[in-house]
């Protein structure tokens, strides 16, 4: 498929002084240069493939979710076309007519932007859901959101760099960071996830205080603006505008991380998607993280940024000298099923009533599960509109002994208490920003509960089955009015 | 399986110091944490894992090359019970007896060391075949040698270090580097890979010239022993004692990349495989990257490092952050084939019989076809004993105009008439580890032929047809006559 892109909109500025020293520093690789003299009757001697025939695979299936023909369409009529039985996506060894790919095609060394037809159908999908503001933006495929930031990462972040974040966020982006030599600066969070004014505050004083006449002024801002983790906060349109302004303002490269935003409840209600921060984007400032993971599933290792056209081929070249593309396999299967099968239709479909219903469903559960049997005096939570979490606030000062004891010593009192009573919820220090102690063991959740802020502790409703989610509140219900009994 | 390591071997030494600033500050997820309190009725809201039954996947399955069962031996009887048809792989939803893996399991976020059950495989297959001489090694899968590369040079290099490499050597192992700051040494190669002489004098010598004086000795020595890419030379035992007799001596880190590895011609006339490097390492000193992307297929993206256990969770960590862990398909196809389908005797059993043997008829079809097309007067090479490269070495001298114009001069020259006459072949200089003038665009073949000792053009016999080589020799023959004629 082609993606239409709108002829008037601008080009991406120049992001060239945003660069890392890595970043700056990639470079097309020599064997690269080879491709473009493979055409008329040339045979190549050239680059060290194997060939094909060697290949132990003689084709690939899977029997996946029906989602209907490529081309229906979500209205009444189409939909009862849509089978109830699962079909057969296949992949064969050879090329054939009627199929996307072949064995011999995705089961070979490949580009580093991802094989082009899966790449296709991302970007397509891209351009449906979130239309960025500007003309050349571009789409690289990934192995997932992971490897997209750590790759965005090292792309705009130098040792001694520091990047604003959300004050309760993703563990695993602070451990990404942290090995490079990059710092983090926690903003303020409220409902709506990071606060715009609290980023325009900081960013407008950058220097006044002493620590930070040390630091150059921060570049880059990490966020996930749909139902965050752990928070499972969502940015409403305007919060979004605001960070987008903030951003333009004080020109900052924006990693939107967000690997939830098909997981949004209330679709119809709110009319229709949030709109990303991609989707406000007219510069090139935004590198979006998209994945199969929470969509499809997390083992495809399949994800896709979509960013400026320079980013995307930086990435393509880092990604040639570490992953090179997404596994073969993963990639053959969703080709196969997302543009053989589903379509972009069928997968926009799939999107909205079964990811998100499942999701909605879950929710639901979890919270009317809560509501029967957690006592509202000690611990509450604001309702999801989006995600897996639920950030569950304890009330600390019901306690009897607060004030006496450290809220911390409280806190973990009460974790040791739910294990004992086998319902495990998250600490919600492990999503601290605050700098911790040098010899903590980040791993270790007992011996570390030194963050007295942390009154907090994330509920997934993800993963347990309905049974277990209900009998998991019983549990913990009891734990706390056991825990705050005098 | 369990692995059985003889208990009178020593444990690893301590290669703390050798860390990197990146390598030392890699630390634990605390998420991972949480997976100690899972036992017995413990009910878990804590990882946000997708339920599986969410998984649009229902069953996976691949036709692939038979092995025979997987209790089959080498000798002659029991290999008439090979099947000749394909069998089929399939891997359930849900767990099996039977089965090995389910996709459940495959599917699902899982341990940065990979699937436990296909680690387990890769770590049996190096028991078998590489013994390592210490006692603790262990093994952590990667999406591929490039990965793996990647992961093993952050771990043990820092801005400013320096690699000693084979003077000619793989051109993305250098453009890794590159953009983080590690720099190379090209240590002399001769007949059967880097010379050990060469290397002892280097280092016995460390800092008796200026340039060396502010540069630290390097500690990390990266090399390809087995059908070197490009030169195709194959170290012989000799060589590979008295290499890893340097690194004692000189106290190095190993980095040994393999890929070709099981595409050794002469497994019969040599009395077994080679010896790796890492079978002769006593200290856990030697990286080992290993791969299936030429013993299966590229697109698996799925290779194993071997290395002592400190390095194991390092990269394990690692993992965590970036990678998470190799494709599920991939990994559940690999499990279900390797494991339940072919076993440890029929995987070796099919490196021996059809790896090793594709490579060997088509080293030998693109041998003879030069030995018919190419006059020795002109061009020659070393006969390769492994991997996938004819290393020809252009007979300058020979030219009339030798001596009068430069080296380059007449190799770019008959560069353009291979391209001209429909041959290509990969400049040597690509390969070349010299420094190279910074304004020069690595992708461009043409323009860029600086290297006065580049005489030596790459060929691969891995992936054209017979036909196809045979024909490209008599092009390049005839390419060659014609440039070198008055």
């Amino acid at each position: 498929m082609t993606v239409d892109i709108a002829p008037q909109l601008p080009l991406a500025k120049d992001f060239s002084s945003f660069l890392s020293l890595e970043g700056a520093a990639r470079k097309k690789s020599p064997l690269k240069g080879l491709l473009r003299f493979m055409k008329d009757d040339m045979i190549s001697l050239g680059g060290g493939l194997p060939h094909p025939s060697t290949f132990p695979f003689y084709s690939l299936s899977a029997e996946v979710k029906a989602m209907g023909p490529a081309d229906a369409t979500v209205n009444g009529s189409s939909l009862k076309a849509v089978k109830a039985q699962p079909e057969t996506v296949s992949v064969p060894h050879y090329p054939q007519p009627g199929k996307t790919e072949s064995l011999t095609a995705t089961l070979q060394y490949g580009m580093g932007t991802g094989l082009p037809s899966l790449r296709e159908f991302c970007k397509g999908h891209v351009a449906r859901m979130h239309k960025p503001q500007y003309r050349d933006w571009d789409v690289v495929l990934s192995a997932g959101n992971t490897d997209g930031f750590a790759k965005a990462c090292s792309m705009v972040c130098s040792r001694g760099d520091k990047v604003l974040v959300e004050e309760w966020t993703y563990p695993a982006a602070l451990e990404m960071m942290e090995p490079l030599g990059v710092g983090h600066i926690p903003v303020q969070m409220d409902g709506e996830g990071m606060s715009a004014v609290a980023l325009k505050d900081l960013l407008d004083n950058w220097g006044t205080n002493p620590e930070q006449a040390q630091q150059a002024k921060p570049r880059v801002v990490y966020l996930i603006p749909t139902g965050q983790n752990p928070t499972g906060t969502t940015m409403s349109i305007q919060r979004r505008k605001d960070i987008m302004q903030v951003a333009q303002e004080h020109d900052l490269i924006v990693i939107e991380d967000d690997p939830y935003y098909y997981l949004q409840f209330f679709v119809d209600q709110q009319g229709g998607w949030m709109p990303s921060l991609l989707s406000m984007d007219t510069d090139g400032r935004v590198i979006r993280l998209d994945t199969f993971s929470k969509t499809l599933a997390p083992g495809c290792r399949v994800g896709y940024m979509s960013m400026n056209p320079q980013f995307c081929q930086i990435v393509q070249y880092h990604n040639e000298v570490t992953t090179q593309q997404p596994s073969g396999f993963s990639q053959a299967i969703l080709a196969e099923m997302l543009i053989s099968h589903w379509g972009q239709e069928g997968y926009k479909r799939y999107l909205t009533e079964n990811v998100r219903m499942e999701y909605l469903n879950r929710s639901q559960h979890l919270q009317k599960s809560f509501k029967a049997h957690v006592s509202p005096l000690l611990a509450s939570y604001n309702e999801p509109s989006a995600g897996m979490f639920l950030w569950i606030k304890i009330h600390l000062e019901k306690h009897p002994r607060f004030g006496n004891v450290s809220d911390s010593a409280l806190m973990l009192e009460l974790f040791n208490k739910c294990i004992a009573n086998q319902v495990l919820l998250v600490p919600g220090w492990q999503f601290s920003c605050k700098s911790k102690p040098s010899d903590i063991d980040p791993a270790d959740l007992l011996n570390s509960w030194y963050d007295d802020d942390a009154r907090y502790l994330r509920a997934t409703f993800a993963y347990a089955t309905f049974e277990q989610m209900e009998e998991a509140m019983v549990r913990f219900g009891k734990t706390l009015e056991d825990a705050f009994a005098a």
